[in-house]
């Protein structure tokens, strides 16, 4: 059997992993080519001239996660409506070339009469719950779009986006808070990440809790080092306090170790305790995807 | 007696009023000449180009509101602790000249442990509170940074801030919603507007309520000329959900028509009706300020 080219190709990044039969990674690439750097029609030039010498090699199957299967992406993969697990997944990618190059479909569930869009965080819980053998658990993939994924009995039941990552380089970046904050983030100061947590926790808006950066700088309350840990806890904390949590529980947290430390401080503050997915999710979601398409056997 | 030069000199602009012994408006002007426009150390000359004329004409005492008490203002005016009313407030003047210039001090106050300041905004209560007769209320003054102020005895007692129309300013400018939003606000469209309140009154975060713009706009759920609309909705929806109301209620909004009109409609969905103060409320401040202050009799 040759071995699987796995790719995750999001909107700023594109990774791929060779990985052999038995499902290991035998070697990883990335490049700073997300889909807002490739014009229409040229991700064919773009995935021959990264992995060109993969497939030669003998890479001849490649399945595609993220943004890829987006209308700006390589080709346009409708979403699967949830619940969805493997099964439902594996039955709707859309192939580029058939046989040889699949796009993972997104996923869509309903909130309150409000659709809910994911790309690419479906691959990561499905390889997730393989990692670590969960067939239910509530999962959680914070970034720009943080993702809070409920599973049930292997199939992803529901989802809800937070804009947690994005609210924060906003506030950062381009509200009146920019003139209180030192140029760079530099480390989390723990006190201050921590106090930011409890203070959203006690359950006032970030439209209020936000103008405590300013206020707090203003009057010399806290000093400017610390300030972005703040505000990072204020936001992580909103998007914390809105779930629906019992104490002692344990959700699944997959993302960059730093941000996976700080959800869990703040869910610690909840009593909720973390595990971790790993850097390795979304390619073992791939592999395991592509143990059960059809195509495999011709 | 000499008529009263009144100023309201905020971040961005500069207006000023001339009020008769009646505290009449006789005259109104306004500039584009907020204190971000002005260097240090030419605040005076501003002052005396865009005022002279009426200074030599009669007005022999000035009283000013808002950001000119700054760090970044003409005098740096320490704010007044709450609670505050008319005495408290002109007991803490800072004269830029002794007996004719004088700077509103704006107000403090503590929020759990936080502190939280306005500048200007006391003036517009304060003169709400003579315009409309009342000595206990909530007053809202809805904005950029939108104040929420609690009166009693006739004093302001507490108050709180909510960076409402920043918010709203940076994700309309500079959040991914911006690809689904037109590029002018247009009219108010009212389903829209409403059911935006709607949603971010069941309880959720702006964090999760804000990516329904994309995913509206994305399933065709939603016209694009509605989203702003929606978009207003649900930051001030997200802001009045946070309040405590009772149904049936009264509370007095100071502000523009327009978002007079957006409070009024959004607070009817709690049950909750609209009092109007008039955009007569700082000049009615400061006359009344005015009034009080023992120089007046020298």
């Amino acid at each position: 059997m040759p071995g699987l080219l796995a790719l995750d190709w999001g909107t700023s990044s594109l990774r791929g992993a060779l990985l052999d039969k038995d499902g290991l990674v035998t070697e990883e690439r990335s490049f700073a080519r997300g889909i807002l750097t490739v014009a229409p029609g040229e991700f064919a030039t773009v995935f021959e001239a990264c992995f060109g010498d993969w497939t030669r090699a003998g890479a001849s199957f490649c399945l595609i996660a993220g943004m890829a299967g987006s209308q700006q992406g390589w080709m346009q993969a409708p979403y699967c409506p949830c619940p969805a697990g493997f099964d439902e997944v594996a039955a709707q990618l859309s192939w580029v070339e058939a046989g040889r190059i699949a796009i993972v479909p997104g996923l869509s569930c309903i909130n309150a009469g409000v659709p809910d869009v994911m790309r690419g965080e479906e691959t990561q819980v499905l390889g997730a719950m393989q990692l670590l053998g969960k067939q239910d658990g509530l999962f959680v993939l914070p970034g720009t779009h943080s993702k809070w994924v409920r599973v049930r009995a292997g199939k992803i039941e529901s989802f809800s986006t937070f804009m947690t990552g994005e609210f924060y380089a906003l506030l950062r970046k381009h509200s009146i808070l920019a003139r209180s904050l030192p140029e760079a983030d530099g480390e989390i100061v723990r006190p201050a990440f921590d106090e930011g947590v409890a203070r959203a926790l006690q359950g006032s808006s970030l439209l209020q809790t936000a103008f405590s950066v300013r206020t707090l700088s203003l009057f010399e309350r806290m000093a400017a080092a610390s300030l972005p840990s703040y505000l990072s806890g204020l936001v992580i904390g909103e998007e914390i306090g809105t779930q629906t949590l019992e104490p002692g529980a344990s959700v699944v947290v997959i993302g960059s170790d730093a941000l996976t430390e700080r959800y869990g401080f703040a869910l610690a503050q909840r009593g909720v305790t973390v595990e971790r997915a790993g850097s390795q999710a979304t390619w073992r979601g791939l592999w395991a995807l592509a143990q059960t398409i059809p195509h495999k056997e011709t």
